[in-house]
């Protein structure tokens, strides 16, 4: 794959680190700091997370989504639990078996037709709690936005983790792109996780212009116990804590999270309704966050991905993907649309 | 722990980025690119350790040191097998369990007086190969420097790697400071790896100036089947792939790597030219890299550490640990040698 | 739960040891041998094994089919691999997890009508191949007869065994009930499984009048390489072997084990026939070895439980299992018969 | 290996099946019964238990020594949690990394003379508690009677449990040859675990008459919490679990289990007798239990063994080992001794 000034729509991780976080990384490199959290930024910044997430929450540093993800659910389950998860989630097709192989867990799926869990699909797995032959559900795992592009409204998460409690489950919010979500209903963080029951949230940056490093957030305290030997049985403690801490700060520092969030959905809504207009392009799902699903003809598509490279999600329902991402602009849609234009129209 | 202006002698990782790393950092900061290291940035990176270490070897990065060593291990071990290992490894005291976590397999550790692996210490796990009721030794795990802040010297590890071959072994190096030894032997960082035998090595960046990033490199390319498949399970594959690569390709360019590494063994021997002037300090071990272990009154080193904070790493026998850096000066040593006279000679 | 002498329809395992067992056992309970399967009683019940499934085949006892499944499995995979299997699969649904905990791998699930898994059932799966980010399939798992009491055909098994092959795909059968498929078939062992490119058999006994003990067979003897020390570390090696030895030694001789699965699979057939004329029973599935899967009346089927526990397997379609067993005889399917009329007739 | 009629003193599984053991297993093979433990022969058995080792401890049969040690530890573990237990421990050397695979935690080793664990052994290990680098240590696993035929006294035990429980462990005895312990010392089973402080036992039967059947006994009945899904996970829950429970019931009628253990106490005290005797003989080691450890030319050992296999277990200091067994009789010990006698003075 080669390199080219065309922005990407294969995924929002093939942004760049937005300039903030690159001031706030030149400010920290200064003077000696204790390793492994153990200095003041990184105290600052875990005091930052308290104050968006409540007083009771704590937040721990690691450096990938999928790491966020293993060793989170590490912490909430035994070897012999399951995580109820539908079965798009990014735990179940996207993390190479992570989760099963750190926590000796297993994942129990559940077909959705939108990404979303709901209550009554957890049933099936109840009736098996306390029965030795069957894993025992521990945690039910969703995704905000979701892998679809779907935003689960407020009222829906309530009635989810409120459902999830009353049998004896925890609840794992997969927050890649949280921000996005927070971005399309309009509302804090917060609101989407501690105050709906969300007991655990991995809470990503690297999509939304940070560097490397996320953050696994566990919104009640005593969920968190021994999760720092977790995190260091993984692989996952940095050293030079400061340089992770330190992109958060800027994230989280004028609302920057927001803006960025913000401006990535924007992208997405202007590429759709340019879409709507273009023959050839069926959008597939609701635009609720950052990303579009559409049908379209196979061969344009190779033709676009000579230039534009994305992925087939769904080879059954024939669904292409296209991500936008908080560092574009109007005209970069203007380009892509042009170029979609162009492969549709092709004579070869 | 309080920030603080003066230099730390805690670790080495408590030093700052380097600056023409942190200057590559923004380099790249610029257009899209594929992520999980299908970029031509990381490509170029990889190429430059081929070079370094070989046509036949192949390069992974992986987030931190504990990572290279759980991921690059379990690449060579069954979970039945077993590394044979001084009994000081950083794998055994100071990663959490991590390798036997990830890996399912087990360490068999071997005392030494100076934290090295000498061949004839491997024997007694021997003679348990092909008996099932014994983990299965596949590999033996050296560090370079060690540490105690020993170095190999060449032929030790020729003899070490070519009696582990003989007897079936592979031969892993944990080099998380093999800059340091580099610089101490004065010899290329081939030299000490491929040339010798080593067949999977741990390079260390973020001791020597990298903010976050390490190399997992097998020198027999073979060995690295299905490696990237282990990495992306453990949570170690970094999707801004760029922003790891960009670091290594400042490091090891115009010996970046070796010149941190000669300043920060330099400060070590000028630490230690100072002590052997100063009464109430015993240097316990040979000085051939950047680390010191000292004897010293147990109240004169608590008074230090209110200022200069470090370890005591042997209860036993009274052993601090001294560590210096790359980015250290001659000042920053004479600074410490006062603090550390004051604190001997204080009178409470 | 209270003993009783009605015989139990709940599983196969609610049956006794067959008296020809119980007597090899007394026959070898003489003298002393060496322990871990090292003795000749061992070696003679291995040696059998070879002439039934082939001469390059490698058996293996462990104790029970989970242990099998665990165990074989775990051979034929890395923790970044993956099995695909039906849905229904014990290994999914009945084994709390146990193959994703010893191997660290995922299990793929497939959706089937009839528990059995069908070429194009794989093709999902296939095109993550090489992908890092998804499981990496090596391995499919079938039952046989299937937990849904169908019985897959040689033809079947011949068309997967050899599409799973030309996709790089070993071939794992669960045959806790193997026998009763043989007799199904008419068939010999062999025939079901090396002839037909099955790569690993876990082949059941306590189901079939052992006491305890499984086999672990590789038709393929070089994909055994290192399983003995699986089966140690798995804690699966039994010291007084010749025990677990004995045991196939009487179920192999003589045909023992066809005699025992003719009469479970004779006894569910005669089942079904007295069932075809009882009103208020319907029987859902084709009964093609010793399990029927029956829709009846709810309150029914709770008096009928009252003296005959058994299962209802399937909440949503309201199927309730009966399995035969080998040591049933005629009276005691009529006097189930009886009693499940009785359920049926009575007014409270 | 051959079969022969001598007795084997390789190791004290060479033995038999009591005939009384035998006979149990005749007496509940008839009717059926529920399967995996739900029968009222294993809940009599779980009974039998309770009055031994006490009113709030809980019981659960598994298959082997291996698998009580791995299924037990694994309940009182997180994956970054640690056993401390003797360098000579049989989780150590000889079950093939079990408990490290399947709980993902680490041993820490303690050098010890006689394969006793004393308090101020733990020491080293304490002091990194809390710190996220370190394996978190969290039981204590001592063996009674030990590896090396040693017997801790209940002094021992007393002082030894106090001290773990007061730093927070918990202990784990592996009684394999708890009868021989009990034996020895003259005093119940429950004088040497529950009255003293341990609160987890892998408590034997093999060795001492059963054919197949370990016993895992929590003594804190609360610390068995979830233990049933880890047998399940593990593949070590039995299906036809009266054949197991009704092995125990024997070895606990008419103190069976004592009676045994007295004779192949007695055995070894008598050959250590007749070898005080015997010059070219060391014994090595207390004869405590049923374990002699001997010195002997090396020829002379090579010799004897092509009659009476036997196993060097220490290369280094050169001592051999013998077991005695229950089912052997003064004659034996006689016949063995004269073999021994005719090794040492064989001219070649």
């Amino acid at each position: 794959m080669h390199y080219n000034y065309r922005k990407s729509f294969a995924s929002d991780n093939n942004s760049i680190v937005h300039p903030k976080v690159m001031e706030a990384l030149e400010r920290v490199n200064s003077g000696h700091y204790l390793s492994y959290g153990e200095d003041p930024i990184t105290s600052k910044v875990e005091e930052r997370f308290r104050e968006i997430f409540g007083p009771s929450s704590e937040t721990f540093f690691v450096f990938s989504g999928t790491a966020a993800n293993l060793t989170g659910l590490s912490a909430l389950m035994k070897p012999y639990n399951a995580v109820i998860c539908p079965d798009s989630a990014h735990i179940k097709v996207d993390e190479c078996g992570a989760v099963e192989r750190f926590s000796g867990s297993s994942l129990l799926t559940v077909k959705t037709a939108d990404g979303k869990l709901r209550p009554h699909m957890l049933d099936p797995y109840l009736d098996h709690i306390g029965v030795e032959h069957s894993p025992q559900p521990s945690v039910i795992s969703i995704t905000q936005s979701t892998e679809l592009g779907t935003v689960y409204t407020i009222e829906e998460l309530k009635a989810l983790c409120s459902y999830a409690h009353s049998k004896g489950l925890l609840v794992h919010m997969d927050g890649a792109r949280l921000a996005n979500a927070a971005a399309s209903l309009d509302c804090s963080l917060r609101a989407m996780t501690t105050d709906v029951g969300v007991d655990l949230l991995s809470f990503g940056g690297s999509k939304n212009g940070l560097m490397v490093g996320e953050a696994v957030v566990f919104t009640r305290g005593d969920l968190a116990e021994g999760f720092k030997y977790i995190r260091k049985q993984a692989g996952q403690l940095a050293s030079k804590m400061r340089y992770i801490a330190a992109q958060f700060d800027a994230l989280l520092t004028d609302d920057l999270w927001l803006k960025n969030a913000k401006q990535a959905n924007k992208m997405a809504s202007l590429l759709a309704e340019e879409l709507k207009k273009t023959p050839g392009i069926r959008i597939t799902r609701p635009v609720e966050a950052n990303a579009l699903f559409v049908n379209m003809p196979a061969e344009a598509a190779s033709r676009l991905m000579e230039t534009y490279p994305f992925y087939l999600m769904n080879k059954e329902t024939g669904e292409y993907r296209w991500m936008t991402s908080f560092d574009m602009v109007d005209q970069d849609i203007y380009d892509f649309v042009k170029a979609i234009k162009g492969s549709l129209s092709y004579k070869g």
